[in-house]
């Protein structure tokens, strides 16, 4: 069986690009170009956001290894946004690339095989199994303790996919659970850690990364140190880059020597790049998120093999 | 603007009865009589379990003041189980039914704000805004502490609706984070209980219970008693009863001297009391789910009244 972690990383290795889009179309940051070719309406607005989306798929493909579509800005279209995500997801993953979807989902035994059925498994309907969203990996939220993890590791094991388990979040709030300090004197974040070793020892793949990894932001180098350190087998999905502050050389911590270890987030930054580079026309859209793209990827390369 | 918890409350007083039905059907649960009408397709699947969902709400809207659809058992269908799940959202309301989306959705600032706009607010779009799920309340994952609830708050406020964040969850490994102790001796769900207890004190309502309020399972009931002392202002939703192992004696902790406090939820044991009582053949499932729903209302009652 194929293990969703060395597929990943080998895939970061042909592009040379340890970074992932995160498709989080909201409808106002759409170009004006492509909105005004459709009503505004759910059904108007989903079009464009597909149109959109599939246009920065072809756009950075052949560059960037993967992508992550940002489920709730979907759900919150209801029906409509529901049938547009998995029409991403299922372009992406036609154009070759690994499907992360960033879910965060956190439930208990059926629960979360359902959750995990929908998004990595297949849904048992008799003596038959159906697909659904089918992606490689999904992001899932570990506040249940394992009850809530290991349905998707049963998937992970038969299917050959992926999970990140967030650890320890880029928002300023982040702290407030995953930072209390424990009677044994380390960070909850570190006690989960722990944890998520444990629960990820079986799937480590030959690159030394487990499918069963973490989500951990840009925004606290320290800890994005610590954790290299503390979770040698763990792969580290990174958000909080560019918009949300973190910087390329706080990143490269999270790296091993050999400048493997991490997949780093870009949504808004990607998304909007031609709101950022002057000599793009609005309709030029895509080609300024490839240039975006190119950007990010050389900064992030130079800082990851020069620290 | 109405207070939704004064609304579930209101709700509770006039049926005597301090129970939901939480619809988490599995296909494999669905009477014979309803499958065997429809192909063993995706699309069979779903209006099987449509037919069910109605029925059971059908035999159930004038005694049990609210219902929980679990939205992983439709997820797991793809698209045409979201479109279950809205049907089912929506037929509950138009019986009278408070609706209680169980997600456990967590994620921060604009990812919230989308999940907060499907569940309980609504999605913008240029100048409008629309409805998407529109239920009374939705379940929320604190993980990654005020960040991911504040933007429910704010629409709680804004449409008149409410939140559950789980707490203290009713499954074995619930403990594994939930449980760890602080530097400060106390376990972490108190640590949390707190900080909930602030997000949600702006929001309490003419009967002393906030529309920001907790999910905490009847599978801990020590700890029930300890947190309805340390909430005096939280409503507890209260799954664990029946299947999973909770007492009706043990639940009654959770309730004040008024006998209100919480709302015990029953899944597999009301949508499946047709395999339970022999006097009722399989096609009439819904009259047996109607008398275990009479059954579990009068032995709760009991044990809150007599506690």
């Amino acid at each position: 069986m194929k293990n969703a972690m060395d597929e990943l990383i080998e895939k970061i290795k042909k592009l040379d690009n340890p970074t992932v889009i995160g498709l989080d179309p909201r409808y106002d940051m759409i170009p004006e170009c492509i909105r005004k070719k459709y009503d505004e309406t759910i059904e108007g607005a989903c079009l464009a956001i597909l149109e959109f989306n599939k246009a920065l798929i072809d756009a950075t493909y052949d560059i960037i290894p993967a992508v992550k579509p940002q489920i709730a800005f979907y759900e919150m279209f209801g029906i409509e946004g529901m049938k547009v995500f998995k029409e991403t997801c299922d372009y992406a993953k036609k154009k070759g690339m690994c499907v992360i979807i960033d879910a965060k989902r956190g439930d208990i035994g059926s629960t979360a095989e359902g959750y995990s059925n929908a998004f990595i498994g297949k849904t048992p309907l008799g003596d038959k199994k159906e697909s659904i969203f089918d992606a490689d990996f999904v992001t899932v939220n570990p506040y249940l303790g394992s009850d809530g993890i290991k349905p998707f590791i049963k998937d992970c094991i038969e299917y050959g996919k992926g999970i990140f388990i967030i650890l320890k979040t880029s928002n300023p709030s982040s702290g407030e659970l995953q930072n209390v300090i424990t009677e044994n004197g380390e960070e909850i974040y570190k006690h989960m850690a722990k944890l998520i070793n444990d629960w990820g020892k079986d799937l480590i793949g030959e690159n030394g990364y487990s499918s069963v990894s973490v989500v951990v932001g840009a925004t606290h180098p320290r800890e994005l140190e610590e954790l290299r350190e503390l979770m040698p087998n763990a792969f580290f999905l990174i958000p909080g880059y560019g918009a949300q502050g973190g910087k390329a050389e706080d990143i490269a911590l999270g790296f091993d020597k050999e400048g493997i270890g991490g997949i780093i987030n870009a949504s808004r930054s990607l998304m909007c790049a031609y709101k950022k580079y002057n000599e793009f026309e609005e309709k030029d859209y895509a080609m300024a998120t490839r240039r975006e793209a190119i950007r990010m990827r050389d900064e992030l390369n130079s800082a990851i093999k020069n620290k």
